[in-house]
């Protein structure tokens, strides 16, 4: 029987700013990506999501993106590799720690925003983010976006990627995620982004904007938390999933 | 042979700002409390002082306090409880991390600054911090002020406390340490404070301000290193206590 | 005909963070509190906030706090009244240069959370903050708490003060404003708030938790912008005070 | 009789880090760019050298950057043009209101770091912070690199551009200053910078690296704050103009 995993990005607020009802989001995914205080989340809410995660069997992973709250983590700051092994190293221990305070444990790391899609497309990016990786803890895995430069990196380097798909995003000839801004680059329909979900997974392979199909390993589905339809989206994407069949489990398998 | 710990405040700079010669008082002491990006320190520094401490066999510890740059972590910034075990376990994670990356390893915490002061008088806050290391990493060992609050709060809690004192600080009649800005507070002269510390290491106590001695057991020593003088009086203690017949070594040894 | 103001703090959001509704209170409100960048807004949604106040008539003045985005200006860091003086006057010249550049001015002042609360009750750091406003500009206006210390610091030091009430605070026997979080500080329901604030106005007095009344002048009127009843709340306060013979004006008329 | 005005970045400490010695050039120099708590600076340094510098009589400028602390304003962060412009009024207000509290009155702007590189090179980065200017107050004047494209924008906006050169900079055969790290970048020694100085300010001309020279009005000389020789190279530099018989005067006079 074929098993997915549901991932998406929480612990985004910051203080008295909220970002997506994370609660609601840990009743429908399998697998939290935690905001780790740099791009957005604070001691506070990664505490509480991690507590929560725990209760119920969600998978953990850090969530580490670039210095800059007021971006979100979406401005490309000209750091250097160097200096991005450091500050993924910094944010994966600091979620490491806050998850252990809160009873659980994190299982593997996901970069964020303009981190992100530098490591998709920038080997150099990549490997410096797989070097933190390793050199924290080797048992962690790294999700990855599918075809990207991370996962050829993360396969390199002999530890675990997850290959996931966007349920939210559109896809370019070259199976590149559509940037922000441009046509095609947000699936805002519960039920379009169920659908395509549903037949990336079947066909184990990305569908382009233009209909081609791209063969990847598919192992996570990525829904977004802070959109007005994100928590409609996760319920529609993973009601599809169960009745074509799927089991929906975390990778990382929670003790 | 009488041993004892010598332990210094470090990578207290940020980006491009300096602070004190973290390089010099590596080659002096046995113990470097390690800023974690609250206070002061950021990846890079941090990173820096955890691969010369390796280098040098100087242990490391982490060395958290309040999230005021601008202040210094000098200011007595009102957290609940429960909010000081969070960034006490963020900060220490983020530690971990960072000297794992950089081939050593954390193996006390230390808290600084106004957190330091407020654990050293106030039990609640005392043992917010201890929960917070226990839950982060039970073997991990705290340095605390001798015969404070935080030094009861370790006790209790069976982790193991390191009591230390401090060069360069006069003491009140309770053998509470002066705060900054009143008349003792500081001793400036290095030959002043060498001699003072050899005075305290051999009573076994705290020597005060009016003389007073008060019996506690005597683990470190406390060298400060963000003055223009620190440098020369790191290097009168560690000759003192040498020609004393003290050897000078890290509590929790590096492997 | 009677008038009065009607006041809210807007520019409450932080990059991709939002916090109420700022277009739907500048519909409502005559007079704009905005956020300085220190506790809360940044630029962008300053620079917006001014520009639509100035669409729509309403008066705008500098809400200036802590510098503490985490603790949303609510945590009173112990600032020294000088440094007080240097952080208000800061952010009101931000202000007063935003203003500018979206086509608009400041006219008055007002302190935001802890700040706010300090100002009320203790006359030093009321006066601290009126030398920050008469040396920045000395024809700007003090929005304060009714019946204050920094109604009578405004007062004594020769500047406009406006006195104002809240809509949704309840007051204790001595008028205070009830903290947060203790049984009466908040009234949430929009039709109990309109009615209580029209009774407040008609009778020119506070009227107490226990139904006492306390003459002042009162001037204006809070209507907070980021409860979930915010929106409906204003409409309320406003239809009632309308109905009442009221003419809703800004203290500042806009030019 | 020739005069010229001798410029310094100072105020570019933060809170208990010290960064060069405002004091010392505040004895030297006739106009002063004050960082503004973006990427250096705070309100309590700000005040500080605002009112040294009227007693002094120096001149003020702003000397606006990136909101990048961490960086020092060094890093080129990809801020679309609107944004530079508010984070450009939103600093230059900062700075006038301080400045108004010490006392002082602000006469002109600066960029600093990577946001002045850019502003060199890049018209429409030029553009975007002379329009932020203009509308904050049309009558300050604007600091700019010899040569450079904000140089003509400020000339085309109709605002006093005054022409600077460094002294510790060297420039390469377009007269763009050559990129720090690379050969020729920097004048460490002095005597060499005070007479590389006066030759430039006597041929009215750039002098590149390779002994080129390329005409350009020259009307004030920046000398570095934060560099070990900096108060040295600072005192060379202005003896070695008034001996050649210029007058050391700020660009605007302080009242």
């Amino acid at each position: 029987m074929p098993t997915i995993d549901l991932n998406s990005d929480l612990a985004e607020g910051f203080g008295a700013y909220k970002c997506g009802d994370d609660d609601a989001m840990l009743a429908i995914v399998t697998s939290a990506n935690v905001a780790c205080g740099f791009h957005a989340g604070d001691p506070e809410i990664m505490a509480h999501v991690f507590k929560t995660a725990k209760a119920r069997g969600v998978a953990v992973g850090a969530h580490p993106g670039f210095p800059d709250l007021w971006g979100f983590g979406r401005r490309r700051i000209p750091f250097t590799n160097g200096e991005i092994e450091r500050i993924v190293a910094y944010q994966v221990g600091a979620a490491q720690a806050l998850a252990a305070y809160a009873g659980h444990r994190i299982s593997y790391v996901k970069t964020h925003g303009a981190l992100g899609n530098m490591a998709e497309a920038d080997r150099a990016v990549a490997d410096a983010v797989v070097r933190a990786v390793k050199a924290v803890d080797p048992s962690l895995g790294l999700m990855t976006i599918a075809l990207s430069e991370q996962a050829k990196s993360a396969e390199a380097a002999n530890i675990e990627g997850i290959a996931e798909i966007y349920a939210d995003r559109g896809y370019d000839d070259q199976g590149r995620m559509i940037p922000r801004g441009k046509p095609g680059a947000m699936i805002t329909d519960p039920h379009a982004a169920a659908a395509r979900v549903l037949a990336m997974v079947e066909a184990g392979a990305l569908i382009t904007h233009a209909g081609a199909k791209i063969k990847t390993p598919i192992r996570s589905v990525c829904v977004h938390s802070d959109s007005p339809e994100a928590v409609e989206t996760a319920k529609h994407v993973r009601a599809s999933l169960e009745k074509a069949g799927l089991t929906i489990v975390p990778v990382f398998p929670v003790q």
